[in-house]
C-alpha cells in the first residue's frame, strides 16, 4: 500500500470513466500481489455488466486468431471488446507472446478494443486470482465483452477459465487421434466447443468424437453446442457468437447461472482467505508460536511435516 | 483415511525394504489429495540420503533424453536411480507424456531404475506438494539419486525444481535468439546449465550468452558452470555429472546447503499449512460464521470479495 490514496482514487475513477490510461495502470496494480484491493474495493460494486467469455485449448489450436475474429464479430454488433490474454509464461517463454499476437493484428488500432496479456508471476494461484481481479476492472471500466483467452495448459488455466461465464474450448482436427487423452475435464469446462480449421482433414471425426463425449453425459441441462470454424476465413464465427449467446440465454433462464456465480464467489472467496493466511504467516503477523523450532526439527528429521503442519494449523486457526 | 491401517503400515514396511509394487501404491497415495499423510509420517524419518537433482528447461530441450543417459551414467557408479517425470498435464494432454518416453527407452528393463510420471490433478499447487511427498517415499525407499524432471512451463513447475537439491537448466542453441526473454528466474533456479543439442550450429553463441547472464550477478557464492551434450550420444554427460557433483560439494562444504534445506522446508510447512487451511474451510471444520451469507453478498455486490474476505479472515485466525 505505497500508494498514495489520491493516486488510488484518481486509477479508479479513470477506470469508471473508460480511460485507456487507468484501465491500464489499475491491471498493472492487480498483477502485483497485494495491489488489487485498494482498487477493487471501490470499483467492485460497478461490476456485473460484462458478458464474460473464456477461450481455451491446446497450444496451435488458433486461439488467438478466433479471438480477433469474435472481437472483430462483437464491435459490428456495437459492443465494446476487451481481450484478456493469459499466459502461462514460465521463465523460458518470458510470457506475452499470445498478446504480442494480437497487437500485430488490425484489430489493435480499433478503440473500442482492449487488449491486455497477463503472465504468471508471484504466488501460485496468484495469476488465477489476478485474473479475476482484472476481469472486475474491464467490467467496471464498462466493456459490454470481455474475452479471456488462456492457452490450456496446466491447472492454473483451467482455474482460470473457472472464472467466465461460458468457456469455448477449441479444438483442431487431428487432436481426434489422441482423443483418449482428452479427460473429463475438457467436457466439465467446455460450454461451447469450437473445432478450429476446420478445411482439414478429419474435422467430420473430430466433432463426431465430441459429440460422443458428449452423448456418455447426456443429463446435463446444458447440452453443449459443437461449432466448427475457419477463423483466419471469419467462417463459422456467428455461429459461434450464436452459441455462446444460447448459452448466456441459458445461465439467465435458469438456475444454473445463479450457481455457478455462487460457485465463482465462494471460490474466489477461499483464494483470498488462502493468500491472507499465506501473507500473514510470512509477514509474521500471524505466525503460529514456533514455526522456526518447526523448522529445525523437520530439516533434522526428528519430526515430519504433517505432524509439524498439524500443531501449527492447530495454534492459528480458531476451532 | 479409507485405507485400513494395516494397508498403510504394508506399504510403509514395502517402501522401506525398497519393494517396487509398494513403493508404487505410496507414491499413487500421495498423489491423492489428503492421501500422503498416513505414509509419509512413518516415512520421513528415513529420508535424507537421496541425491535429488532437478532438471527442468523447455519443450524441444531433449530433457528426456538427457534424464535417460544421467540414470545410465549414475547407474554405472553404482547408484540406484528414481526418476520422477513431472507433466504439468492439462485436460488437452492428458498427461504422462514424458513418462511415457522415459518408458520406451532402455533404461525401463533395469530394475536398478524406477521411473514414475506425475501429472497435474487436484488442487492449485496439489503437485508440488505431490512431487516433493513423492521424492520423500522415493528417498526412503533407499534409491541413491532422484532425478526430478519438469517440462518447465508454468509457475507449478518453477515450485517443483525448487524441491530438488540440485537443478539442472537445459537449453538448446537458437533459443539465444530470444535469450532476452529468458527471465532472471531462470538464473536464479540453475545451479548447473547445460546447452543440449551442441552439435548443432549457435552452441557457441547460446554458451557465450549464458554466460554473459552469469556475468551480471558475480557476487554469488556458486557460479553455475555451463556444460554441453548432445544427448543421443552421450556427449558431456559425464561432465554433467561432474558439475552436479561439484554443486553437491559446494552444498555440503557451505552454509548454503542447510539454508536451502531450511527454506524449503518452511515452504513445505507453508504449502501444507495452507492446504490444511483451505480443507478446514472445504470440509465445514474451521467454517468462518457468516461464510454463506458473505457469498450472497458479494454475488449481489452489496460487498466487495476484498472486503468479505478480511472479516472472515478475523473470525478463523488466531491473533
Amino acid at each position: 500500500m505505497t500508494t498514495a490514496p489520491a493516486a488510488g482514487m484518481e486509477v479508479v475513477e479513470g477506470v469508471l470513466a473508460g480511460r485507456p490510461r487507468e484501465i491500464g495502470r489499475a491491471l498493472s496494480a492487480v498483477e502485483r500481489p497485494g495491489g488489487a484491493e485498494e482498487i477493487l474495493r471501490p470499483l467492485y460494486a460497478r461490476t456485473g455488466r460484462a458478458r464474460v467469455v473464456g477461450i481455451t485449448g491446446p497450444p496451435g489450436a488458433g486461439k488467438s486468431t478466433l479471438v480477433q475474429r469474435l472481437a472483430q464479430a462483437y464491435r459490428r454488433r456495437g459492443d465494446s471488446v476487451a481481450i484478456v490474454a493469459v499466459d502461462p509464461s514460465s521463465p523460458f517463454t518470458g510470457g506475452a507472446i499470445l498478446g504480442d499476437r494480437i497487437r500485430m493484428s488490425e484489430i489493435f488500432t480499433d478503440p473500442g478494443v482492449f487488449i491486455r496479456s497477463m503472465a504468471t508471476r508471484g504466488a501460485l494461484g496468484g495469476l488465477s486470482r489476478a485474473t479475476g481481479d482484472a476481469i472486475d476492472v474491464l467490467d467496471a471500466a464498462g466493456f459490454g465483452v470481455v474475452l479471456v483467452e488462456t492457452v490450456g495448459v496446466g491447472q492454473d488455466e483451467v482455474e482460470i477459465v473457472r472464472s467466465a461465464e461460458t468457456t469455448v474450448v477449441v479444438l483442431v482436427p487431428g487432436l481426434g487421434d489422441d482423443i483418449q487423452a482428452i479427460k473429463a475435464g475438457i467436457l466439465e469446462i467446455g460450454d461451447v466447443f469450437v473445432i478450429n480449421k476446420a478445411d482439414r482433414e478429419g474435422a467430420d471425426r473430430a466433432a463426431a468424437e465430441i459429440v460422443m463425449m458428449l452423448d456418455f453425459t447426456p443429463d446435463r441441462a446444458w447440452r453443449p453446442p459443437v461449432v466448427r470454424t475457419v477463423a483466419p476465413r471469419g467462417e463459422g464465427i456467428s455461429e459461434t457468437i450464436d452459441a455462446i449467446d444460447s448459452h448466456g440465454a441459458f445461465l439467465r433462464a435458469t438456475p444454473e447461472g445463479e450457481e455457478r456465480r455462487a460457485r465463482r464467489v465462494r471460490g474466489r472467496l477461499l483464494d483470498l482467505l488462502q493468500e491472507r493466511f499465506r501473507r500473514a504467516i510470512e509477514d509474521g503477523a500471524a505466525r503460529p508460536e514456533g514455526l522456526e523450532e518447526a523448522v529445525t526439527r523437520v530439516v533434522e528429521r526428528r519430526e515430519d511435516p504433517y505432524a509439524a503442519a498439524a500443531r501449527l494449523s492447530g495454534r492459528l486457526l480458531r476451532a
